[in-house]
């Protein structure tokens, strides 16, 4: 195995957009645009938890960092940094390679400079953390959720889900959904530009990384307000209701807009090109109260739906 | 094992000093100060490469981020903000508690705040990310070294590698110097305030953690100069030089420093009760050449210093 200098020499170091000093030094340095402040996130992955150990590693290397990236969009801002600890077992170059490729592909995507990170040896374990930036004051939080708002989800949770069930045996998929459904659980796509789109819009905004309701879950309780689902327009009938409503991995945006804004909601997913869904309303009631009501109307009980996860809490 | 959020919450959340938006939503939010930039920096603590299994939790912590603060203070930084994330196998909760002792009073120490993080199930790691600023322009590099520059580190690097070799056997400590030795392992002290002070000081600057020579090496290497260092002047006598010159894991500071400011530095060393010796000197020859005179003025061969880490180069 090469030594450690020479692999982040070789992979790692790259020309930076808007940094000013990037990998190499004891820390990396850069500069926030005037009237921002920061927003910053972590995350990390581990073989065996979040991802097989035959995982093609250039698919890793992207999902590593959209992970990340999802973190910030959910907040509404720019992603511009990341770094990347990794710890590596004696692992081939080729590997390190691929898994360079993956991560950089997802980068050059986002307009991100990686400007720093450690490699190391030990169990494959991949850290990566993101920052960027927001105009002071707007960001979107999990806390700003109010009664009266409309509840949206863009794209169609569940697909990432979907697909792992398909390779674990548990449903079998045909295509064009089988590729649909590997390339949510591979290759996420973080809903950045809607991130963006959104601050001034919603009231709050989550990634949907637990699972729906698990996430809006979140929304909930950090809003201190209840809320009411609806399964009738739920955008894929033919997915199982378990994955769309506990299927986590896919990245999608969870948001709450004022109802008075519901149009506006629409004009952008058109602008987008971007399927976004009313899913249900903020309600007044106790704090993470949330009813999950079938097609005649009639309340479901949605533990099997992996609410328990949340629940717990 | 408690959730993933419970875990957070019940040792991870604490009040913040300077953030805007601390733990508990998809990424932190957080402010500069005016005219300063950002310094950023991530460490990767692996059990079995970076510690033992049954090291301590409550060193562990402390030392999982002191590492990381060290290189602020390489920097010149102030560091004011940390991500933490985990990899846990099932741990009992008593390490978690004892772990988080550590690092918050390591983040106490130097005034930062815990300001986000990610905890997993794996084999155990420890990824920090520690953020900082400085006064923009100000940051001490490892590529400003001059020839004429005076070579200087603090402290007493090896003593950590004294501690780690009576450890394993190969030597054989007695008090005072067991304790001491074994603190700088266990605790190290990152040279913060140190780092403040040389900027505007010193030309370069980097820690101590892969051995003096290696680490002067890079210093050498960005710089493109070469230098001398004299034996005569080890600080410690009794110090095997093999720890002393190749010893990582102390988070001493190594300098340089115009010799027209030699009697500040000396006056530096007063003011912050910290020895700071002075080691050697930068030279105009081949980038990276790096000379090691004896007490009797002779070149010493040091390859069993543990250079060849930096030779391989």
């Amino acid at each position: 195995m090469p030594s450690e200098f020479a692999l982040i020499d070789r992979y790692f170091k790259r020309p930076t957009r808007h940094t000013v000093l990037g990998v190499g030094d004891d820390g990396a340095i850069f500069r926030l645009s005037a009237g921002c402040e920061l927003v910053v996130s972590t995350d990390m992955l581990v073989a065996g938890t979040h991802f097989l150990a035959n995982t093609d590693p250039e698919d890793l290397g992207w999902k590593s960092l959209a992970v990340n990236v999802s973190d910030l969009a959910a907040m509404g801002a720019r992603p511009k940094w990341a770094l990347l600890a990794a710890a590596l077992p004696a692992a081939t170059e080729a590997w390190i390679e691929k898994f360079a490729r993956g991560f950089f592909a997802c980068a050059d995507t986002f307009g991100i400079d990686v400007i720093g990170g450690d490699t190391t040896k030990g169990p494959r374990n991949f850290c990566v953390t993101i920052l960027g930036e927001l105009p002071t004051g707007t960001a979107l939080l999990r806390s700003g959720a109010w009664p009266g708002d409309e509840i949206w989800v863009s794209g169609i949770p569940g697909r990432a889900a979907q697909g792992l069930a398909h390779l674990q045996g548990h449903v079998v998929l045909s295509e064009p959904a089988l590729t649909d459904c590997l390339a949510a659980l591979y290759r996420p796509q973080p809903r950045v530009t809607l991130g963006l789109a959104l601050r001034g819009l919603a009231t709050a905004a989550i990634d949907v990384s637990d699972g729906l309701l698990a996430d809006l879950g979140h929304i909930l309780d950090a809003s201190a307000v209840a809320a009411t689902l609806t399964l009738a327009v739920l955008p894929e009938p033919t997915f199982s209701d378990n994955c769309y409503l506990a299927g986590g991995d896919d990245y999608e945006l969870l948001f709450t807009v004022p109802a008075s804004h519901h149009e506006e909601v629409l004009t952008l997913a058109q602008t987008l090109a971007l399927q976004i869904t009313s899913l249900g309303r903020i309600e007044a009631g106790p704090a993470g109260q949330l009813t999950v009501l079938d097609t005649a109307d009639q309340p479901v009980n949605f533990s099997r739906c992996g609410y328990d996860h949340f629940a717990s809490r």
